[in-house]
């Protein structure tokens, strides 16, 4: 049984994360991917759950055997996403997705071509200036940079399978739910699902 | 603006008909595929809505000129799905679907290598039995010959994109839906259905 790979992508103000959250409570056959830190864990996190907790020599080897889809560092912790527990993940027949920038999105389609990318987009232009200017308290510098970085992510739009338009949160998530619906009811997944059923009728 | 093109098939007792009449009935931007047909229009029966009423020396012509995607003849009448009207509704934006059999979808896809084929299954061998089985009235033998053809479409089954296991009719509904929508969130559609949007966020 094999799980599919989807990588949502978006630029800032586009809603990706309320989006990807709502989904995932709502569908507990697919799961958000768990990357790997060198950051300590917090009260409460769990080694498997937040993250993959290692220490610093452990992920430098990772680095080197080339374990990452993409790792990066942050504030002086590093984090990856690590290839063998995504494909383990999908080898269990388990949906993966990977909330992920345009440059994350090409490394990952070099490793798992068959990944489903889906891009979300804001419903206008007028409403993305108004989710990046914030609380009125940045300056124009500051909301210009951010604009400059969404039209960057969006230009990588047409290296995505789909496109939903953020317009609407609940009609947003039913076309990602129907994304993710119908990707399980390709030949292949079903054929893998219902294996008793093919050989029965085909036999 | 492209619509897009699906071929429905299954074997006779997997349920198609009423799926695809509850799918039209509930979503108006799918159309049937209307045929063209050389035998006269019933009473009530328009020309265009559903059939291409046509004379013989001009259903021979079309043939001829490989206007017909797949023709046939039955009790004396003429039957045919013709390209240009498929190509013209896709063309219009317009999504098509032909409930067609493995062999009809083999045309279909040589002249619409984009057509999106969905075969639809029985939930169990007994079911299909059961179904194929009528009022019990049929000999064992008519029976038989019924299971052989239904054996025979399902062994196409690997030739479709999609698989829809037609146990629950809503959730078999739901299924088709997924498939026709998320199609429709496909970049290119989303694209040519949102070109000022993108121009404006892309520009």
């Amino acid at each position: 049984m094999t799980g599919h790979l989807y990588i949502v992508a978006a630029p800032s103000g586009a809603g990706k994360t309320t989006l990807v959250r709502l989904l995932l409570e709502n569908d507990p056959d697919i799961c958000l991917s768990v990357s790997t830190t060198t950051r300590l864990p917090r009260p409460g996190e769990q080694d498997g759950r937040e993250y993959h907790f290692v220490d610093v020599p452990i992920f430098l080897e990772h680095i080197g055997e080339g374990a990452f889809l993409e790792w990066a560092e942050v504030h002086g912790n590093y984090y990856g996403t690590s290839k063998q527990w995504i494909a383990e993940q999908m080898e269990a027949g388990r949906d993966v997705l990977l909330e992920i920038d345009w440059q994350g999105a090409q490394q990952v389609r070099k490793a798992f071509p068959a990944a489903i990318g889906v891009f979300i987009l804001p419903p206008s232009l007028v409403t993305l200036q108004e989710r990046l200017s914030g609380r009125g308290t940045d300056s124009a510098e500051t909301i210009a940079r951010r604009m400059a970085a969404a039209r960057d992510e969006m230009r990588h739009v047409d290296e995505f399978d789909y496109v939903i338009i953020n317009d609407d949160l609940h009609q947003a998530l039913a076309n990602l739910q129907s994304v993710i619906f119908a990707s399980r009811l390709q030949y292949e997944s079903q054929r893998q699902r219902h294996s008793a059923l093919f050989a029965a009728l085909l036999r």
